[in-house]
């Protein structure tokens, strides 16, 4: 090691709260759930990487090409996306020296000061690379190098991770139309049962999309159903519902930007629908986005999917970002959102059901305490999805515990998500929610809010149980 | 004791903060403070029980059946009412084995970890009953018996109880038709100045309710006054106010749905209040309802009555629940609330009286530090009720404190309300609200943000002084 | 000191976390930088006292009469504001015995406990007057004495104290119109680069002023444009700016009450320039307001300023109290504010514009995590300011870096402003910031979140060189 340079450490207490008693009994409670293996229900690695087996090529297209709370903090300060390499839609030159790309990661890493990239990164350095000093300008081309020559190996392949990283399960997030040939790939292989498909029907539902009608017709084309009428087309999600669920999925995702449902009768529904097919009004969208949350929930109840609602966020904020790079570029920003009014058609209809399992998730963390807990903590058929995205935090997560628990009490939260598509990151992801659930568990006992051996019985669930629980795996 | 039971016991030093030096202070204001009289300005215990003074039946029907934390609960995890044996509107059969529910509340006492309810449950046991083990399944018969014995005797009647708690003052809540024939009865007794109603006029101000026009009539009836007119409506509320003075009366209460005011002129109020009669569209009814706060602020500043306002719950969400059972099952959820614009017509007429005590409280914390602190930090008839209903609570309350109290200071809150039906926790929770405060004044000191001669004088006001000082008892 | 007296100090630990651990560590990264300079971007100090360098008067009238933090809670809590002696516009006679209203505000001193008034108050009496004693009733006439003697000496002049309290740079504001003849007079003297002006052009920007009409017109007067013409009007603002930039302003600054922006063309701009002479209607003059903040902008981008944007305000909530003694009288409460939609039309316009320094700040909390964060975590454009107005103060600052940072970085913030007119409190709020934020570093890096080294860097760059950097100082 350099004079210059800097010792990477990860203490052991981190994230602990400093005061000893406190952190003691956090120890205590880490100590027993730190090496439970890994439920990851909700992500977005690539379903290829497990099915193929391919060694990843470098640190710069594993690690930050794809990983856009990176690349959003650089842009923030000045650093175009060009620079750092992102490919341009419209076929204009970027900067391809991955090497060179690392090096203006490496002379900005101060800026991830306070943030969880940092932490998770960090983990990754230390922990999946055995890197032993810290990342600065003086230290990115052992970095890159160092970090290269890991990915190189057989140790290093997707399928040896799983087992290194000890994920029991990890589900992916396939669009309706999608073909699920990776995870087809894997039937045989003995991951079949622990790389499983999420069913997202987006593209099928959101009348907003420019390819709406073109995707209802591919629909259609899949399935053998006649997808220009109403009962076809629903005909035809539950065909593929059932093909996802053979491919292992045992859950649906909808990434509405709102929490709005309907519940129309049927010839309002088709009427909805026809005119949704010849091109939507903005109004009659969201209608239909509604409508199809009801109808997505009635199907969970016919086929005991489990239904994820991620609402909230106002996607490709910035025009010229989305012209020039396309989704998921960082310029999608969280909104306000409204759960009450919203959610009440879809929960009079099936809100009293005990046998479905709803799983809310929220950017808008006003609602914790004044909308989601109140609602988790009646309807039998809802539950509270875990901090989320930009609340995916040591400081999100605290917040959702102090502002959720009291009313909604444990048992209906659902344990972590680490909603990623950055697998070298899900170890540290998940260490930090069990990290950060002692601490809070720990606060609660040392303040004589719960005894030690209920903590202890806590930790396991919020690690382990609720997630399997929830997501029936 | 059994081998397998687990020893209740409610710690000394519960819910200060773990830190030994913001625990030593806390403890030392606590300790000055820990054992003064009650006094609960707001509540809902039925007057029955101090009037007629009978023993209660048993653990079930007292401790179970009335509280909708803890049905809400159960039934969030999939428990029936009717396995609950909470009635039915339609006469369909429920459980009717006491016992038995309570053997299905011990087996999910778990589900109450982390939330007040488990902290107030704890209390009642071991400091109302003298239980030393935890409730389990296994204890669920040795509580059972315990409780109903208990009951059975002297020392649990209801005024013996009063006198136990060291309660000083008690308000019941009571509508404006309500002929307060258990207040009544009080008279002459001794206890007339400890139990005392409460002013709540939403059956006869509220034009959305299907029986408003009918109450409106009876409203009528009972004063002599005509009140098909507006001038006979407003002379008859004058009228009931003044009658509830005569029963102990201090205090109004005002549960609307919004915080929004009107200010009306004569001719706008005639008109709507006809268009009311006639049966309102949910516009005039909202109207209505806010022209109505103003009135009777106006009444208070005539007659001295402090005037509360609850805004914010959608009440009855879940309409197969209201349906089948009826109102406060649990299914009443907050809202987003605006207080800027909605109380501007009020406080424009009324917010400069010093005379006027108007205690406005909220579901929405967004609220606290945004809208009300400033509000209550500068208009002298507002002042801020505690943390309410969701959020009575050791968080809820600590962050009221933490968000209101740099703007609007400590003099413009009033203490304490318990707000609860459930009589044998109310000297638990007026001990978790002196805990709090004890911990939070315990944290100024600390951090030299407040003297500890002034806490000591905080801990005084917030516990007993500013609660009589705010309702005038 | 008399036997009632009580011992006013400063604790030398005070605002830090009381947990031993975090305590050493904020001390450690305290000690670097609570002697740094005062860079001071942001305020409401009369550029008078620094032209002229006369003595003020007395205790009263330069601490207590402009304050409107002061007399808010004195007014809230029955104390009228002609008792205060603050001026009336109609010429009603207020009370004129400086004294008398010293007395006043003795006798209610406890109601500020909690706040930061009474942190800043104790500082300036303590630091700033080498006071010793508590301010109570009976030591009043020795403040008011005490105070009123040294404020005669040379060593209170307003320059002797921009030296005393180590003060780089103070920006005052000034409306467009204004002929900043205070700051020319300090032209020459040593002081005009310290004492530095802040273009805001409310008065000629906001169409629902009654006097807008004739402000353009007089904007047209000084500049020798044709602002009847929205090119001579626009052509009129940039003369401004260069005028104000030449005594010193780096920065512009907006008042308004929401965030929204607009993007129009130029014929629709046009158009609505010439309705908004003629008398706006509520939904011209908001949208003409988001028109200048586009079209301001533009021009930051011309000429370099950093833009400061500031919403959420409702301005002069109580119209009583408005109409007797004007604006910023403690009635102004923060409302809702909405940043993503309301922004969008500037930032698809700007917001990629990495030369570009917007400056946003909210009196809504709930949009720190939520919108702002994610904002300015994208944007090159954007940073946000510090924790303003009623969250200027230990809790809010908190508030403000634990919802913050995990998603905008430190990167992302620009150091404090103090935002005062209470000159004398300067040193003790820039403080206050110093100690929130070590006590916030503190507390990251007894949690292993961040290093020491690292924390002692950003110290430095919270307390001074962001502040330089944002408003190029």
């Amino acid at each position: 090691m350099s004079a210059l340079s800097k010792i990477l450490e990860l203490h052991p207490d981190r994230l602990f709260a400093a005061d000893p008693l406190q952190r003691d009994i956090a120890r205590r409670l880490y100590a027993r759930i730190q090496d439970l293996p890994i439920v990851s229900p909700h992500g977005h690695t690539d379903p290829r990487w497990f099915a193929d087996n391919q060694n990843w090529d470098n640190a710069t297209s594993l690690l930050l090409l794809p990983d856009h709370y990176v690349f959003r903090m650089l842009y923030s300060q000045g650093i175009t996306l060009e620079q750092l390499g992102i490919r341009r839609r419209d076929g204009v030159a970027v900067e391809t020296d991955y090497r060179k790309i690392f090096h203006i990661f490496a002379a900005h890493y101060h800026l991830f000061r306070g943030t969880p990239s940092r932490m998770w990164l960090d983990s990754v350095f230390h922990d999946v690379f055995g890197l032993r000093e810290s990342l600065t300008p003086a230290t990115a081309d052992l970095y890159y190098d160092h970090i290269n020559a890991a990915l190189a190996t057989e140790a290093f392949k997707p399928r040896a991770l799983l087992d290194r990283f000890n994920i029991e399960v990890i589900a992916t997030t396939e669009g309706a139309l999608n073909d699920l040939k990776h995870h087809a790939k894997l039937k045989g292989t003995g991951f079949e049962k622990r790389v499983i498909t999420t069913f997202r029907p987006d593209d099928v539902v959101d009348a907003d999309r420019a390819d709406f009608a073109a995707n209802v017709q591919k629909l259609g084309d899949i399935t053998g159903e006649n997808t220009t009428t109403w009962q076809g087309y629903l005909q035809a999600l539950r065909i593929r519902r059932a093909y996802f669920r053979d491919h292992g999925a045992t859950a649906t995702d909808h990434g509405h930007p709102t929490a709005n449902t309907a519940d129309l009768s049927l010839s309002e529904a088709e009427a909805l629908f026809s005119r949704c097919l010849a091109g939507a009004s903005a109004a009659d969208a969201e209608l239909f986005r509604g409508q199809m949350l009801t109808e997505m929930a009635g199907m969970s109840l016919e086929d005991g999917m489990t239904m994820q609602i991620h609402p909230g966020a106002h996607r490709n904020h910035n025009a010229v970002i989305f012209e020039r790079f396309g989704p998921d570029k960082g310029a999608d920003i969280p909104s306000p959102t409204e759960y009450v009014q919203a959610l009440k058609p879809l929960l009079q209809k099936y809100g009293n059901e005990a046998r479905l399992n709803i799983i809310l998730f929220t950017l808008d963390e006003t609602t914790y305490a004044r909308e989601l807990a109140p609602l988790a903590g009646h309807y039998p058929a809802l539950k509270l999805g875990p901090a989320w995205w930009f609340h995916d935090s040591p400081e999100g997560m605290l917040r959702f515990r102090h502002q959720v628990t009291e009313t909604a009490g444990f048992y209906n939260t659902c344990g972590f998500n680490d909603d990623t598509r950055a697998f070298l990151s899900i170890p540290a992801r998940h260490d930090v929610a069990r990290r950060i659930d002692c601490r809070f568990l720990a606060q609660l006992v040392a303040e004589h809010r719960l005894n030690e051996d209920e903590a202890h019985e806590l930790a396991y669930d919020l690690t382990y149980r609720l997630a399997k629980q929830a997501y029936q795996l």
